[in-house]
């Protein structure tokens, strides 16, 4: 196995930035259990893996580099790595409207954390993509990453530059469009269409009344008055359960 | 206004650890909309208030100490701290299993900003109260307490040692127990006693085996089998949602 060489070692180094996930085309999957679900997903999309001597993977079929846990750790954003990473080429799904079923639009998110978590929650409802409005978190950002537990793999993460626009097309689509809204009524609407979009907004802000004009319906889980909010992504998970089951 | 002693700043910077939290009794809230949450639920739980110049609370009853920028930096766990954190009485609420009707229980829960999710979750729904089993995470923690979002001071987190025993006593209290597992059946259990609690394992081990007798039923949250598992903080709201409505 050969040595990671200074320029590979720039190049993960600046994987951690957008910019340069953008222009390399690649992003970065760490740890054992990640690795090998890329591996298992499809090795044609690792370009190479970088472990240290402990970890080395014995039978792999990509190409592997070797470097010592110190170089290993100024690679990792993990706080405890465990001397494997893969560097991945980046997919660039397209927006396939005529091939939902059932999508999952929001405005703007901007955690990552909630990000991976509801990657991770649409794979488990068979979602069949994820859509995201400007000024959006990058879906390949490491914290991200982790947090999908793999199902970056599996769920398209698509970003559109003007959300009402798209909101209008996946009616013309006939998409049923459900929106959560904290200001809405907490009667559950009805399953009426067998496309369905969820639509939510921001973390901070939530749908615009813009936005809720546009929709079929709008609704709010309902709960205790005097709770201010739900978490985005657990909001999310709720109305998945609800709809797309 | 008095400005923070080294003693004062000294304290504050301790109580970032669970052993001086609990030796104090006191934790620490952060920002301007947890504090005034804090001083909205009772503001006999703030012991005092910290603050920049920038940000004093006009006419407000506690003891607040000033400080500067750079010195409030240094006590704060937040990437960018907006000046204000109180310091508060921890409280130390009781088992009572006779007064609850509606309780979350896991096993075991170690990621930080799953508990903050949970309390969130669990206020939203009005749970009476979450149970913790040997070796989780502190609720006082200051990554929990911001992720709940002002809920830490709504809902009672009790710890017990023998998790088990406790599963014991809520099902000789009457309460139906319903478990969370991969492994179970995804038909959904049938709510039959006024008194429900809800028993999930720990991130990465589920419950045992063992717990899993005990409980009157145990189920799946249904899903894409290609899936290995939600994230907990997310099965537990998706299982309060169905049950706790």
């Amino acid at each position: 196995m050969e040595a990671l060489s200074k320029a590979k070692s720039k190049l993960v180094q600046n994987l951690s930035k957008k910019k340069f996930r953008d222009q390399n085309a690649r992003f970065i999957v760490e740890g054992k259990k990640l690795v090998q679900e890329a591996l298992d997903y499809n090795s044609e999309i690792v370009d190479f893996l970088v472990q240290t001597p402990e970890n080395a993977f014995a039978n792999s079929k990509v190409t592997r580099f070797l470097t010592n846990q110190k170089d290993f750790q100024s690679l990792s954003s993990l706080v405890t790595p465990d001397g494997i990473l893969a560097v991945c080429h980046k997919p660039s799904p397209k927006l396939q409207i005529e091939k939902y079923n059932k999508i999952i639009a929001i405005n703007s998110l901007n955690d990552p954390g909630n990000l991976g978590t509801i990657i991770r929650t649409a794979d488990w409802f068979a979602a069949d993509a994820i859509i995201l409005g400007p000024g959006s978190v990058d879906c390949f950002n490491s914290k991200v990453v982790q947090a999908t537990m793999g199902s970056i793999f599996r769920v398209p993460v698509i970003y559109v530059e003007d959300f009402d626009s798209f909101i209008q097309d996946i009616k013309h689509a006939q998409f049923q469009t459900i929106g959560l809204s904290l200001q809405a009524s907490t009667h559950v609407p009805t399953k009426k269409q067998s496309k369905l979009a969820l639509v939510l907004g921001s973390e901070s802000h939530g749908l615009s009344p813009k936005t809720q004009a546009l929709l079929d319906i709008n609704y709010k889980i309902a709960g205790n008055p005097a709770v201010e909010s739900l978490n985005l992504s657990i909001a999310a998970a709720i109305a998945m359960h609800q709809f797309f089951n």
